[in-house]
């Protein structure tokens, strides 16, 4: 399945005469919109081969109809969000759920949807079938220095299934943790991890990242053993310059100030990247922007702020992922939805007035300081995004013209009702 | 397999002059310590089927060995229980996990236990194969009355299932809500739930009740329908006098006070009991008293004191459950160790020296009322627990017995290494 | 001090092409845009007296300058605000804060700024200097009824004070609770709680109503005598039609879905109103709008609906107050951006397409459901808010008219630089 | 006021042979108790000056009767204390709340009473009178440097009055924050927190240390500048050797595991030592061990292992003191029960069995090891803490002879009924 350019042209022919009116409208006040276009144009958000079916929780799945059932499948879905939106150029891996048979057949499929690979992503919090050694009790933190090799085996493998693709990063998340007072000896389970890592990181190429991922709960319920950003900071500060810390936004206490932990990870040059979702209770794995679109806009403020201040390139300095499970929505529409919101929330932040806001800053002028974001917040910026996709040929507005399209219905009567995708 | 009374007594036997010295030390302080043991002697906690596996998250699960592969082999393992703490003397059945296919042999299974049976558990937040509409989008609730007359007749039946077992409650959990702002009109699934239990009600037998459970988030992640005890005793008040609410003290918002809940549903008569876990993030499902047991404790004073307020049975005025997922322990070890915790909150609560708490309360005396309080919890009442179990044919220490029969060794010899028992 | 209605136009005056053009542009894509304009301009929120000072916490206040220093001045800077924003036109008293002395007068003067008094407010939460009685364990709820007695009458008496200002609902927030387990009788305190509010309940006149307010914590720290929305509202259903809850948003657990109280509530005819603030933690009372937008948008979202569902009059129907701490900003600006947060997030709501929702819940189209609710939140309205305002001879940006004209340094001309204002 | 030692062994006298029976009755179950009750006898807990008169909430302060009118008389307090349970030997001061004018015989009155002077505290979160800079908007981390002087000048002076008193540490709790999104550059705010940290480092006598506490919020509700234990750490870390970070039990966000973070900083030779209180929500500074007394143990147990780990002296390896608010209780009775409660959990950490512990956590063996816990936890450790007590010549129980003595009713007799201490 292929998004036929014909046919989307001329869904946005019936919308382009608003379009434009609406971007001449806010384009008006802009300063150098332009400079806005061309950064959100070569902005795009990586989208993981798990996220592609109906996820579930533990107390079920109810799949969708027209679901990938492969790889390729995968990467020919992604083709369409990228199609659409044109800021989806990349799919992260996760092994050993799209282990990937054929490299170079693999590799092409995705060039000839205009993708390439980012991140590799290693499970080591299921056990896969003939697995010596189980991880019940943990994987690089185990107190059994076998399945911790075992553990490490695997990474390192995951590793070299990433440079047949071309990844350059390697992202690491644990369940590793306890579910009851005494289970672990904190201190252990801490040095377990740290020299499993540091035999993966030397696995690494030289021009590869480790992305070192924390969450605070589930699937433990007591503690985890990479539970927060300090802890991830402190192993990768102990590993090494080709260490980060991975953010992803549902991995947080509630009422723990995000955008303050973005920008001093990036203060240490230790910020890895992100895995992007929403959510109100843990790690609910929402679409982005669903809840707490605010948040967001708070987050790419800082993140606008904090590369600009170390001269890194917006879009290639850090790791951009969705990282969602989408239980009760088609899952295209739902990242299709996900990265129309990121990308929202990017223009919003780029059109902060930052000279007067630094100004407000310094005088603790605290009214002016809120007025300048709210300033760029409240402000309609679709028509920006609509124009920076439109420029690269991509939808007016994505989700419409999937639907208009029939997508959905073709994929269906592709691969049938009743397929389950990977994942979780 | 059943526990062998002789290697039982054995086991006593070893231990037993140690416990009359830390019992008699303990009996020597506390006022009426018979009325106490008589107290704890019949006080019994419903095993629920599904607690007999190892549990699960959405990341995994990881079975354990011996797992019971039928509901006789259920009822074998609550027997086992049962005969070594005397404190489980029924067992409560979920359908159609446990569908009891020949009514009458099963319940002379039960008895031969010892068992009979508790409350019945509809299950509408999965799809059975076959079923004619999906719960995807909810049960009771549905914007779709076919939907929700299918989950009405599901509970019917759950009900008939109950009244071939003498079962005397139909317990109602439901995951009904949503994922999204905009997603459902609240008031109307609010009202379609109504309509549902009513439905339900009606087919409630002369002597039976309806339990309504309530959730705050899980496995829906923006809103529950049945939310908070605020919505189910909204209901249990519009549906009559067989409804209550019942209470799992993993479903709460953080910093809930449970205990202030619990105090007023016995006020207004609607309590109808408790699932018991603990939890240190949301509904985490925890053994009993593994996270927080001077919570516990505390709940245990408001049933103690509100209960004889109302001169109520205390073993038979509530209904009693465990509801807990043993992730990473021997689902029997866990059951054990959380009705342990149980009885001994229980038993602080019974020892609290209640007319001085109510004297310092009318003083404002809040200092000693805590004494009061802590002096209780931090007596060692374990010995009144196992004089309890001891004087009912019990353990002195239920999972020590249970280690030093080999049980566990006998289940995987009779059931094998890999069964996976049904459940979550 | 009086806003001059010349300098004011002349502000307005520099801005007003550019504002045509925007409003022109918003309303080219809203169906009968008059009749929202219609809705705005008569919405107003009440002011209470004590936000006009600037605010602290337990460890420290850091006052403002030209606060007001008796209830003439804080009329008069409602009438600041009103002037500039026509939404604000009412005063909540909080008593014995606020006592006016001739009511007359006080009567007289608010008319002159086109004010008029709100609900008033009990304080059972202070001791004043004299009271026989302390309120150190508590008032309406307190063990001593001599205590209670005291507090009814303050109640009755503040009611008086009401009738004097034509107030027409007496608003009462108990810090009622306990901060250790054992201090209380919870079950006591509600029936000592629920005596003393039909006491007072019994002194309305017969067009008044009685608002309860809840709070799970703070200042007490283990359990709060009107701890949640289903504690108020069984209050308020034994108090009988004169009684409904009022919810401040500030006043729950975290991650508490608000909105779908806010629904219930309606549904059940038993809310009174808001109190509107925002916060990240708990009762932070910061500005409205400040820390997540899109939950205001949400909560407005349910209150159109639900009141066009009763037929309820928008302006009227409901009480509506702003309850914030103006701790680090200059009070009044800090009340014009909340208002404006209001106004923003009531005109988002009113330009949902609402049979398009009710159609996309119908058939569980949650992605759509999503979107439109998204495209009334992305939609920059703030020239609706601003054409409403300028047609009611307001400004067309209250906070930079205010700025403009120098209101604060007249205000601290007039007053001094050290003036307190009484409060929090 | 001072302690009539005859008087109280009369006292003692009335309950020493209960208290032999108990102690004798636990003491056999132990191996080697001797070490036990040695560790006990020489562990103290600091008071706080400011913890000796009743503190309040934003919303009111109803203070107690014979409150310490100075510090001289908060010595005294602190004296009566020791004196009963012989674990408060050191008093924290916090200037420039108690600022000791004549060093020399402030010594000499806390020698008499077996007193020393533990860390002494800095104050930057309030203005004092003809202060030159405001500290509205922060201190060490304000935008202002001139500010930043004056409170990094404060801190030496701080550190000044501590030498004369033989302190040995430099508290530094900052309230610097933001309320509002945009208010704060974090970047900067956290540069300029460590600047004026390295100052006060500079400041340092070689013999010093200084501890850096976190916190998440309150007074500041967007953002705190020294948030969590991850920021302090970064801080302590690039500062060097002499600082460390300090843990305030109530300074986390619900949910924080904060044993393995005292595990972890303990490991990282950061820990400084703690604040103990409890709480259920936020910062509620209550009693020790009034909420969650298990969570104070699970605590202990990290601490008692990582400093044997490390080979730390218990009494002397970290800082140990209360910060608690005693709103409702007599704050020297409060005292008295957090000491006691901090003991309690000391005691039983103490009685664990490592060894097993140590083998269950390498087996993976969760429900013996939880066991092993409960099984220390369970005991009714508090015949060994009195016994040590009353080895060192204090109250077998100190709140009841406290009572007996009728020590409040002789400081309102001395002090007047109407007295406010300094304080929150």
């Amino acid at each position: 399945m292929q998004i036929e350019q014909d046919k989307l042209q001329e869904i946005n022919h019936t919308g382009i005469e608003k379009h434009r009116r609406q971007f001449e409208h806010v384009a008006a006040d802009i300063n150098d919109v332009e400079a806005v276009l061309q950064k959100l144009s070569v902005f795009n958000i990586a989208i993981p081969s798990w996220a592609l079916g109906t996820g579930g929780t533990r107390f079920g799945r109810f799949s969708g109809g027209g679901e990938p059932r492969s790889l390729e499948e995968k990467i020919e879905d992604v083709g369409v969000i990228h199609a659409l939106n044109r800021s989806s150029n990349a799919i992260s891996l996760h092994i050993p759920w799209d282990i990937p048979e054929n490299a170079a057949s693999v590799k092409e499929l995705a060039a000839q949807h205009g993708l390439h690979f980012d991140a590799v992503n290693s499970n080591t919090f299921q056990d896969q079938k003939g697995q010596q050694h189980s991880y019940k009790f943990g994987s690089l933190h185990h107190t059994d220095k076998a399945v911790r090799q075992q553990a490490v085996q695997h990474n390192i493998e995951v590793i070299k299934y990433g440079v047949q693709l071309n990844s350059k990063a390697l992202s690491v998340w644990l369940s590793d943790g306890s579910n009851f007072p005494g289970q672990l000896n904190f201190r252990n389970a801490f040095q377990n991890t740290l020299e499993s890592l540091q035999e993966i990181y030397e696995a690494l190429p030289a021009d590869w990242k480790v992305w070192v991922e924390y969450k605070p709960y589930e699937p433990n319920f007591y503690s985890t053993t990479i539970g927060d950003w300090g802890q991830s900071y402190l192993l990768a500060s102990k590993l090494g310059p080709k260490a980060a810390t991975l953010v992803d936004l549902g991995h947080h206490l509630q009422g723990t100030n995000i955008e303050q932990i973005v920008s001093l990870l990036l203060m240490e040059n230790k910020l890895a990247g992100f895995h992007f979702n929403d959510s109100k209770y843990g790690d609910d794995d929402l679409t982005v922007g669903s809840i707490n679109p605010y948040q967001l806009f708070l987050i790419f403020n800082e993140l606008v702020e904090g590369m600009d201040a170390r001269g890194m390139d917006h879009a290639t300095g850090l790791g951009w992922m969705i990282d969602a499970s989408h239980n009760v929505k088609d899952p295209v529409e739902d990242l299709l939805q996900s990265v129309q919101a990121i990308k929202i929330a990017y223009a919003q932040a780029l059109i902060i007035d930052k000279d007067a806001l630094t100004a407000a800053q310094k005088n603790n002028d605290v009214v002016l300081a809120q007025e300048i974001l709210q300033q760029a917040y409240r402000t309609d910026v679709r028509p920006l995004v609509a124009e920076a996709g439109l420029r690269n040929g991509g939808a007016l507005n994505p989700v419409a013209a999937y639907r208009k399209l029939k997508v959905r219905e073709h994929l269906i009567k592709e691969r049938g009702l009743n397929t389950v995708a990977t994942g979780l």
